[in-house]
C-alpha cells in the first residue's frame, strides 16, 4: 500500500485560480485567512493527516470497533491516541467561530481539511464530521446557555457529537419516527426510544458524547411537523461544568458493515434519558436540515477524498507493475502505465477528481459568501447556488466515489481484489456515502422537487446562463480550446432542454419529473464538472507555468470530448416520463409472467 | 435475505423464442435434447440449486475456506456434502460428451446450468467451472490415454480441475512465466515453480485434483511461443486407476480476498512434481485459449447470475419496505417500489439482465453451431460470431455485474450496507469477475486487436448488417415499435462509425485504436443488448400471451430510449485516439506540476 500524498499543490491552484479564494478572504471576518496563511496551514494539515492519521487506515479496517459486554465501545488500537493529537493540534476548530474558540476560517478551508482527513482515514473522519453537524445545529438554534455549555468543548474536539435521526421504521421518511420526549418540571425532557445507524454513538476517544436526538413531544402534530430536536449528553453536566452521572442512553449493538469498520455504527436505546430542547418544540426538521446541509457537502467530499487516495495508489501501481510490452516500447516489458487502456482508467480518475474538487470548493465558497458577504443580495444568491450545487456534489461526488475507487482497483488486477493491498477497502468504505445523509435518489428528488422551482425556475436558468458565458471566453481563447467550447455548447443545449422539460413537467406531473431525476442530476454533475475544468484550463493558461497550463488543458479537453458526451446520452432517460417505469407490475418485474412451458 | 427463485420461465422463453433453441436441438447429436426435455431438466436443476446450493452462500462468505497447518484446505461447513449431491445428481456432466459419461447436451444448456449454480453460490460454482475448462483442454488436445485416465472422473465431478497460469511476475502477460518442466526418462516431466491465484487449488470436496499447469521446457522459445501445458494430479494414479502417492505440489497460502471467500485462492508450489504433457511441447498458449475461451463466456455469465440474485433480493425489499408516501398514493405509507427512482433502479436491472441473458445464450448457441452444424461454412461463421460476442459477454457482462449489484444494494439503503442482508456480499463476490480470465481491458483489446480485423473487417460488418435488418422488421411491426426502431437506427449508425474508424485506425495506429477499445466495447454491449431485447419484443408479440408481449415491449423500449443512448455518448471516447491519454506525464498525473505557493 502506497503512502498518501496530500494534493496540496492541486488544492492551492484551485483556491487561488479556480474558485477565487483571494476574494473570499477579503470578506469581513476572513481577513486573517489570506491565501498564503491558508496554504501554509493546509500544508501542515496534510502532513499531519498523511503521517499520523493515514497509517491507521488499514488497521482500522481489520480490527474494527468492538462492543464490550456492558455496552462500551472500543475503537481500533491507536485511534484514541491519534484523536487526542488531532484535538491538540486543533484541526477540527479551524473553520468554526472564534467566539467559542474556533479559528474563524472560511468553510472552504474546513472542507479541504475534511478532504485531507477523509483521504487519510474515512472511518476516523466520521467522528469529527458528525461533531461538526451537531455544532452547526447548536450554533443556529441553541440558546446562549446551551452554546456556552457545549460549544467550546465540541469545537475543540474534546467532546464529540452525533446525529440521531433514523429508527427502524423511519429511515428516509424521518417523519415516521416515534421516539418520545416528555417535558419535566425542571425544563428538561425525558427521552425514550431506539435509534439506529448512529455513527460514533459510543466510543473511547473522548470523555463526553453529545447526542442530538429527534423526538416527538406529547400532542405534537403528525409527520415531520411534530418533530423536536434535543441535546442528550452521554454524561450529565454538573453546574461547575464537570461531568456528572451517566445518562440513560445505552449502546445495544454495533452493525457489521461492508466498510468503514473502524466507525462504530450503533443502535442506541434511550430510556427516560435527560435531554434539553434546542430552540423550540417542532423545529426539529429545520434543525435537522441545518445539520444535513452542512453534512451533505461533507459526504460529497468523502467520495472525492477516498477516490483521491485510491487513485494515488493505482497510479503508483501502474508505474511499478511491469507486464507485457507496450506498442512501440523497447526492452522486455513495460510498466502498465504505458498501455492505453490503463491510461484511460488513470486519466478518467484524474479528470473526475479535479472536476469534483473544483466544484465542491466552489460550492463551499458560496457557503461562505452566503454567510459573510456584506451585500444581502449576494448572500441570497449565494444561498440559492449552494442549494443547487449541494445535491449535485453529494450525489455525483459519491457515485463517482464508487466508480473511481472501482477503476483504481481494476488497474491493480488480481492484486486489487486481495485485501492486503488496500484497494478493496476504498471500494468497501465509500459504498455507504451514496446512501447516508439522504440517499442519492433523495438528492435527485431534492434537485428536481425543491431546487429547480426556486423563483419559478429563474434561479437555475440564471446559473446555466452564467455557465454558458464560458463558451464565448473559450472560443476567444485560442484554437486549443475550440473543441471544449463546441462540446460544452452541445451539452449545455441538452442540459437546458432537460431543465425546461423538468420545469414544465414538474408543475403538472411531478411523478414524471421525478422519474428522470437521477439521470438529470448526473447531467448536471457532468456539465458542471466540465465547466469547472474549462475554467481551470483558462486560468492555468493565464499563469506562466507551461506544464500546469498543458496539464489543465488536457484534463479539460479529455473530459469535454470523452466523458461529458455521456450527459446528452442521458437526455432520453431524464425526459422519458414515468410511463415505462411503471409499465411492469410486480409479477412482470419478477419475470413470472413469461410463459412456463408445460411438459 | 430472500430466497433465490430460478428464472426458468424467462430462460424457457429465451430458449424457445429468442435464440432459436428448437432449431439447435435438431442438429446432429442433440436430438435427445429437445426443448421440452431441456426445460424439464432445467426446472429440476433450478430446484436443486435453489434448495440445496443457495442456502450455503452466506455461510460460505462468513466462514470462508481455511488452510490447515500441513497444507490441507478445508471448505466451509456443508460444502463437501453439497458438492457430493451435485456430483450424484450429475449436473456437471450435462453438456459434456457422452463418450466419457457426459449427457451430450448443447453448451447452451450447460450455460444455463452454470447461471443457476452461480446465482445460488458463485464461490461454490467456481470449482465446477474450472473443472470444465480443464476438461475442454483435455478433450481438444489430450491423447487417448490421458483422456481415458482423467476425463470420466472429471466429467462426473468426482475429480476436480484447476488452471495454473499466473505467477507473481506473469499475470496478464502469461509469456513471462518461469515455471520449469524437465523431461524424465519415463516420458513424464518434473515440474518446478510457483503459481498464484489458483482457484480451488486445494480443497476437501473431492479425492483428486487435476492441475493443468503452464510451464517451460528446457530450451523452449522465449515468451508465449515457448509454453507447454501439463497435467499434474494431486495424487499420482496407479496402473489400476486407483489413487497412489501424493504428488509434490503444496498449498503455500490462501489469499484474503474482498469476496468469494468460500473459494480457496491458493498459492501453489511445485517441486519436481510429476506432470504429463498435453499434446505437444510449446502448444501451451493454444491450449490455454481453449480453456480461456470456454471460461470467458462462463465468467460473463457470473455477472448475469450474481446480478440476477441481487436483483431478486432488491425487488423483494422494494415491495416490503414501506417509507413515506408516493405521489397520488393513499394511506400513511407506500412500499418504496411505488417511488419512481426506485422503479428506475429496478427496471434498469431487469432490462440489463434480460438483454445479457439473451446475448449470452445467443453466444452459446453459436458455440454449439460452431461444433455441431453439418455445414462447414455455417460452423466457420458461427465460430467468428463466438469470437466477436465472447469478449463482449465477458466484459460487458461483468461490468454490469458490478453496476447492477450496486444498484440492488442502493435500493436497500442503509440495510444494504449491513452484511447480514447479503446485498454487500453480491457486490464483493462479483468484483473479481471483471479481472480474472483476462481483465476487461484485455477483452476490449481482444475485440479491437484480433476480432475486428477478421477477413479485413468483413466479419464484424456483416454482423452489424444482420443486426440492422431488425430495423425494417421493427418499423413494419406496428407503431409501438417505432421509437425502438428509430433509436436502434441512430445508435447503429454511431456503432458503424466507430467500427469503421477502428478498422481504419487500427491498421496504421494500433495504439490509437486501443485507446478507445473500452468505450468501443461498451457501445457493442449496449447495441447488442438493445438488439436482443428488440428481437425478444417482436417474438413475444407473436405469441398470444398479452402480459408477456407487454412486458418484453416495455423492457425493449425502456432500454432503447433510456439506456441505449449512452452508446452514442461514447463515440467521442471510442474515436478520440491516444493523444490526450498520453498527454500527461507521470508527474502531471500525480498533480505535482501545479504551482506550489511559496510562503
Amino acid at each position: 500500500m502506497s503512502q498518501y500524498q496530500p494534493p496540496i499543490a492541486d488544492i492551492a491552484f484551485a483556491l487561488e485560480h479556480v474558485v477565487g479564494y483571494p476574494d473570499l478572504a477579503k470578506l469581513p471576518g476572513f481577513e486573517h485567512a489570506d491565501l498564503e496563511t491558508v496554504v501554509e496551514l493546509l500544508e501542515q494539515c496534510g502532513e499531519f493527516m498523511a503521517e499520523v492519521v493515514a497509517p491507521t487506515n488499514r488497521r482500522g479496517d481489520t480490527e474494527g470497533s468492538r462492543l464490550l459486554p456492558g455496552g462500551a465501545v472500543v475503537t481500533p488500537s491507536g485511534f484514541k491516541e491519534v484523536y487526542q493529537q488531532y484535538v491538540d493540534a486543533g484541526w477540527g476548530s479551524v473553520p468554526l467561530p472564534e467566539e467559542y474558540g474556533g479559528g474563524g476560517f472560511p468553510r472552504t478551508v474546513g472542507l479541504v481539511i475534511q478532504e485531507l482527513m477523509t483521504s487519510a482515514n474515512m472511518a476516523f473522519s466520521l467522528c469529527p464530521l458528525l461533531t461538526q453537524g451537531a455544532i452547526e445545529a447548536l450554533l443556529h438554534y441553541g440558546d446562549d446557555a446551551l452554546k456556552q455549555r457545549y460549544l467550546p468543548k465540541m469545537i475543540s474536539g474534546e467532546w464529540t457529537g452525533t446525529m440521531n435521526l433514523t429508527e427502524p421504521a423511519a429511515g428516509s421518511d424521518v417523519g415516521a419516527l416515534t421516539t418520545r420526549a416528555v417535558p419535566r418540571a425542571d425544563g428538561s425532557y425525558a427521552i425514550t426510544g431506539q435509534k439506529i445507524f448512529i455513527t460514533y454513538g459510543d466510543h473511547d476517544m473522548a470523555d463526553q458524547i453529545v447526542h442530538l436526538v429527534l423526538a416527538r413531544t406529547p400532542g405534537a402534530p403528525e409527520g415531520t411537523r411534530g418533530i423536536s430536536c434535543f441535546i442528550v449528553p452521554k454524561f450529565l453536566i454538573n453546574d461547575d461544568g464537570s461531568l456528572g452521572e451517566r445518562n440513560t442512553v445505552q449502546t445495544v449493538s454495533l452493525e457489521h458493515k461492508m466498510g468503514i469498520h473502524a466507525s462504530p455504527t450503533c443502535v442506541l436505546s434511550y430510556e427516560d434519558a435527560t435531554g434539553y430542547l434546542i430552540g423550540e418544540e417542532n423545529l426539529g426538521m429545520r434543525i435537522m436540515f441545518v445539520m444535513m446541509n452542512s453534512a451533505r457537502l461533507g459526504v460529497g467530499v468523502q467520495g472525492l477524498a477516498v477516490a483521491e487516495r485510491a487513485y494515488q495508489q493505482s497510479l503508483a501501481y501502474a508505474q511499478e507493475r511491469r507486464q507485457g510490452r507496450a506498442i512501440g516500447a523497447s526492452g522486455t516489458s513495460s510498466a502498465i502505465i504505458e498501455f492505453p487502456d490503463v491510461r484511460r482508467m488513470l486519466l478518467t480518475q484524474r479528470a473526475h477528481l479535479a472536476a469534483m474538487r473544483y466544484l465542491m470548493l466552489l460550492d463551499a465558497s458560496y457557503v461562505d459568501k452566503s454567510t459573510h458577504d456584506p451585500d444581502p443580495a449576494v448572500r441570497a444568491r449565494a444561498a440559492e447556488i449552494v442549494g443547487l450545487l449541494t445535491p449535485i456534489c453529494k450525489s455525483f461526488g459519491t457515485d463517482l466515489g464508487n466508480e473511481l475507487t472501482s477503476l483504481a482497483l481494476q488497474i491493480q488486477g488480481g492484486m486489487g481484489f486481495i485485501e492486503e493491498t488496500g484497494a478493496a477497502q476504498h471500494v468497501r468504505d465509500i459504498r455507504i456515502a451514496a446512501i447516508y445523509e439522504g440517499t442519492n435518489g433523495i438528492q435527485a428528488a431534492d434537485l428536481v422537487g425543491r431546487k429547480l422551482g426556486i423563483r419559478g425556475g429563474a434561479s437555475v436558468l440564471e446559473f446555466i446562463a452564467t455557465m454558458r458565458e464560458l463558451e464565448t471566453e473559450l472560443s476567444q481563447a485560442g484554437p486549443e480550446f475550440g473543441s471544449i467550447a463546441a462540446e460544452l455548447g452541445r451539452q449545455f443545449d441538452a442540459l437546458e432542454e432537460a431543465t425546461h422539460w423538468m420545469l414544465r413537467t414538474g408543475a403538472t406531473d411531478p411523478n414524471a419529473a421525478l422519474s428522470g431525476s437521477t439521470p438529470f442530476l448526473r447531467m448536471w454533475g457532468l456539465c458542471t464538472g466540465a465547466w469547472m475544468l474549462a475554467r481551470a484550463a483558462l486560468a492555468a493558461a493565464a499563469t506562466n507555468d507551461a506544464a500546469l497550463a498543458q496539464s489543465q488543458l488536457v484534463l479539460a479537453r479529455f473530459y469535454a470530448e470523452q466523458l461529458l458526451p455521456a450527459s446528452a446520452g442521458l437526455l432520453g432517460a431524464a425526459t422519458a416520463g414515468s410511463h415505462d417505469l411503471f409499465g411492469l407490475d410486480a409479477h412482470q418485474l419478477a419475470g413470472v409472467a413469461s410463459p412456463r412451458i408445460r411438459i
